[in-house]
């Protein structure tokens, strides 16, 4: 059998729009003979739907364009991932759902057993699971037709499975010719290398071929990355989609011969690819061309500027200086610089005269020589008015430029540094962003090496250094992700000799006391296992003694 | 046998605070020789724990706290809300549990069945459901131990039972002397009528008494409203604890007279009893004392500063007034006089020369005489940017000022009005602001009746008034209750006749298109069964047109 895998970039919600895409993509597979085109979970919806599946007229137009659908199918048959009405009265109103299509039917329907409730997902909240999935045949093949989720319970939990059914046995007792599996699995670091160990342990464990079409695109803090695949019953990749891209891959199961898979791409670049997409997506989805962003001559600005213009275009980004008089001159030359480079428009707008009208009419009391916090924040916000008062003139999207690190610790303003409508690297730590920039400057120097090898400083107030404020970016990064992404107790990280007690507990403590700010922050693309944005939930008014005590 | 309810109000996290407080209120209900006295839900870790939940430490901390208060109770038992454990190594780790304790030891635990899992609500990301909850005996009464969701399959479910599993069915089977229900049923309007309805059925449907112990206080964007009740066997309140307040009561069930229920108080009471808890509890729990405010003389500031002074005292608030030059003087004179009926602090901050110094720097090219959105943005964001200084000056809360219906359609300033610590009235629609305020005052002008009588203007340009950008506030607000509240879609509020087809189209791709605002907003309280903060969870990036064609 020759199957095609679609890996297509959906939109939420826009289900003609997806439905052109489909009808699209299965022409292409006819024309390649394609006995069979897959497409990656909720096709029609897009992914994650999540409040839309609300909508009580959505579900009925997702399957009327599914019909459409059926009916523009000819002899290419296609699985298309869709929304479902659970026909029962007990149970929530809705399945995760593929269709096999062929010849103008709709032959068979499968719904989703495991739903991912954890980290950035909420099935559980719209759909009901669906236990029994059994095979059927297409074509003389013995097909289990699966959704995301399904296929991974015996994936490397921490502490059990997390779901007591488990999908997985049966496909083992059942010994299909062929599992397909039609994913929405979004990025983050090493996620590409452990699906393609749940894979190759699926295939040789139930001796199938396993057809992976995992959904690309960028849809709000969402990345997904492709990276589709077949294996043969022996567990060996036989084809592969491109990551990061659209891409129509067509497989004759009968070949057997393994591809050499691309050597391993280093994190920095899967990194770019990613966050690249998601910016793209993020603004062109949404019918907007051009970014608009602070310039300071630093490097979490540098990358932010360099990521755009490899998103939008050189034409569509615009950079701002606003310079204050603790601005060095250093700064303003850097990032002159690097405006040049990158080749984007730039202006410079002082913001003394409105500190100083700031000044002149609240901070009525000051005393000389002493900048305290309110006094610092009130710059950050300055130039975040100005340029959501520059994006709103212009009808451009402001990137706020604050990294993972900062974000953290709440080393930034509300309202200031952290205003935007995109936080492209909110989930990237700060020792990250400097390894991003020097990959991006591997074939010569696109981010001046001064913002590379100066000291961090937010310039908020006279000789301001971030190592006054936070122990070393090396540390403390080292201290987020033990705590944040491997959620590590803050007592067992110091056990673990990351970093002295009186250390680890400041800086969680500081975490745990930024909720608040994080709550008003902007979207921030997912990027690790855990970011600070969609995938965690903590509340605000809390207390954390019980992990945080100092006796 | 005698019953005590200890309605309790915990803080998220704190399970030391908790723990004294729940053996201070087992001391008081031993003081009145109650044979069992039983807390809400989630006793010890408070509610809602959110991702507190995944910190290794924190359910066994918890169970350290449960094993002391075993040793402490005498003779008095008690049920205490806690999370436990689930043994097996399949499903989530942990259950959602009531512990009965006597004399020193832990005689029974009973695990939650339902797990809600929408509007504002997650558990099914956290918890395992535990089916089998059998009765237990205590003093030879048959004791069925419930937690909030388990007893509410029977209620008013729109399209059918959102479970598969019901509870419910058991507890009428098993026909138990008492029922014990423990809860944190959060407040929105009507819902306390609702709870006597569904606790009614079931009494009578089992015969049993009814044991409701709900939680009290704020927490983040929920507000629990206690109402704790006692119901006869045959469906009549036999006692009843306070709305809005901690209480420890005491009931005999020997005793069968139905109470007299306070008459309904009024829709705007509640609203102001809910709120006023909410605040004091954001503001209290996390150490705070003082709220400031941007007070423009319009009602939204008015209403806000109004229920903060009751929520904080007035020694607590302090108002800022910011004209502009298209601030009336009878704004300014309303906002004056409110202040001083309010017996609140206040300054006048002049937002001109700050003004002035952002147009001569950033509006180069400006036409004379039209004032755009940007323009009209900035004068906001410079009101935001006073209150953050004053704020972080003084280590004040600022308080925003914007109601349900500007939020819904965006008729508001990111970074600008909508800066704050927490939105009080965030889900109060602006004709309920209108009764709310005329309410407070029916025993003498609080609010001036000129800030109640004028026309609403946000004052960013000449003579501008709301509604030369919207509908009626009353046709405006129908349509967000239609589509928010009651999920009906766009083109059946039409039908209904609440509105024309191109003004209800209109509102309602605002209320869509305005979802990146509201993802950055500060808390805002859920009052009503859908607030547009906690309980929405709609994709920012997305294509509506299913719902919103317009042929």
């Amino acid at each position: 059998m020759k199957i095609a895998i679609a890996q297509i970039n959906t939109k939420v919600g826009d289900l003609q729009g997806n439905a052109s895409k489909i009808k699209k993509f299965i022409e292409k597979a006819a024309k390649l003979n394609a006995d069979l085109v897959v497409f990656p979970e909720l096709t029609l919806t897009g992914y994650p739907p999540k409040d839309l599946l609300n909508n009580k007229d959505f579900a009925t137009a997702n399957l009327n364009e599914l019909e459409k659908i059926a009916h523009f199918a000819g002899k290419t048959a296609c699985v298309i991932g869709h929304i479902d009405f659970n026909p029962s009265l007990k149970g929530k109103a809705l399945f995760n759902s593929a269709a096999l299509i062929h010849k103008g039917k709709i032959l068979a329907k499968r719904h989703k057993s495991l739903l991912p409730t954890y980290n950035s997902f909420d099935e559980a909240g719209y759909f009901e699971p669906f236990i029994k999935n059994i095979p059927l045949e297409f074509k003389k093949q013995k097909i289990s037709l699966t959704i995301c989720e399904d296929i991974i319970q015996d994936g490397p939990f921490p502490r059990h499975q997390i779901y007591k059914n488990n999908p997985v046995s049966n496909l083992t007792k059942n010994r299909p010719d062929i599992i397909i599996n039609i994913s929405a699995s979004s990025y983050s670091n090493k996620k590409n290398a452990e699906r393609i160990k749940i894979l190759t342990k699926l295939a040789k464990k139930t001796g199938s071929h396993i057809v992976y079409c995992n959904l690309v695109g960028g849809n709000d803090e969402l990345i997904f990355d492709g990276n589709s695949l077949v294996l043969n019953p022996k567990g060996k990749i036989v084809s592969k989609a491109t990551a990061f891209k659209e891409d129509l891959i067509l497989c004759d199961l009968k070949k057997t011969e393994e591809i050499k898979t691309q050597e391993q791409i280093s994190k920095e670049e899967e990194s770019i690819q990613a966050l690249t997409l998601g910016t793209k997506d993020f603004f062109h989805k949404q019918g907007f061309k051009k970014a608009v962003l602070g310039m300071s001559g630093g490097i979490d600005s540098a990358l932010v500027g360099a990521l755009a213009v490899r998103a939008l275009g050189k034409e569509n980004v615009h950079a701002v200086m606003m310079p204050s008089k603790y601005t060095s001159k250093q700064s303003t030359n850097d990032a002159k610089e690097l405006c040049k480079n990158l080749g984007i428009t730039s202006q410079v707008i002082s913001i003394n005269a409105i500190h100083k009208a700031y000044s002149d009419n609240i901070f009525t009391e000051k005393k000389e020589g002493v900048v305290d916090t309110a006094e610092q924040n009130i710059q950050a916000r300055i130039r975040g008015n100005i340029l959501m008062a520059l994006a709103n003139k212009n009808n451009w999207f402001v990137l706020a430029t604050g990294n993972k690190s900062e974000s953290a610790v709440g080393y930034c303003t509300l309202y200031g540094d952290s205003a935007g409508a995109l936080a492209p690297i909110g989930d990237i730590l700060k020792t990250d962003v400097y390894k991003i920039a020097e990959y991006l400057n591997k074939d010569g120097i696109l981010i001046p090496q001064s913002i590379i090898d100066k000291a961090p400083s937010a310039e908020l107030k006279p000789n301001q250094k971030d190592q006054d404020d936070l122990p070393s970016y090396e540390l403390l990064d080292k201290i987020i992700t033990a705590y944040i992404e491997e959620g590590i107790t803050p007592q067992n990280i110091v056990n673990a000799g990351i970093g002295d007690k009186k250390t680890v507990f400041s800086i969680i403590k500081k975490i745990e006391s930024n909720e608040f700010k994080r709550k008003q922050f902007p979207i921030t693309f997912k990027m690790s296992k855990k970011s600070l944005g969609c995938s965690r939930n903590m509340p605000i008014v809390k207390d954390m003694s019980f992990s945080l005590k100092t006796k």
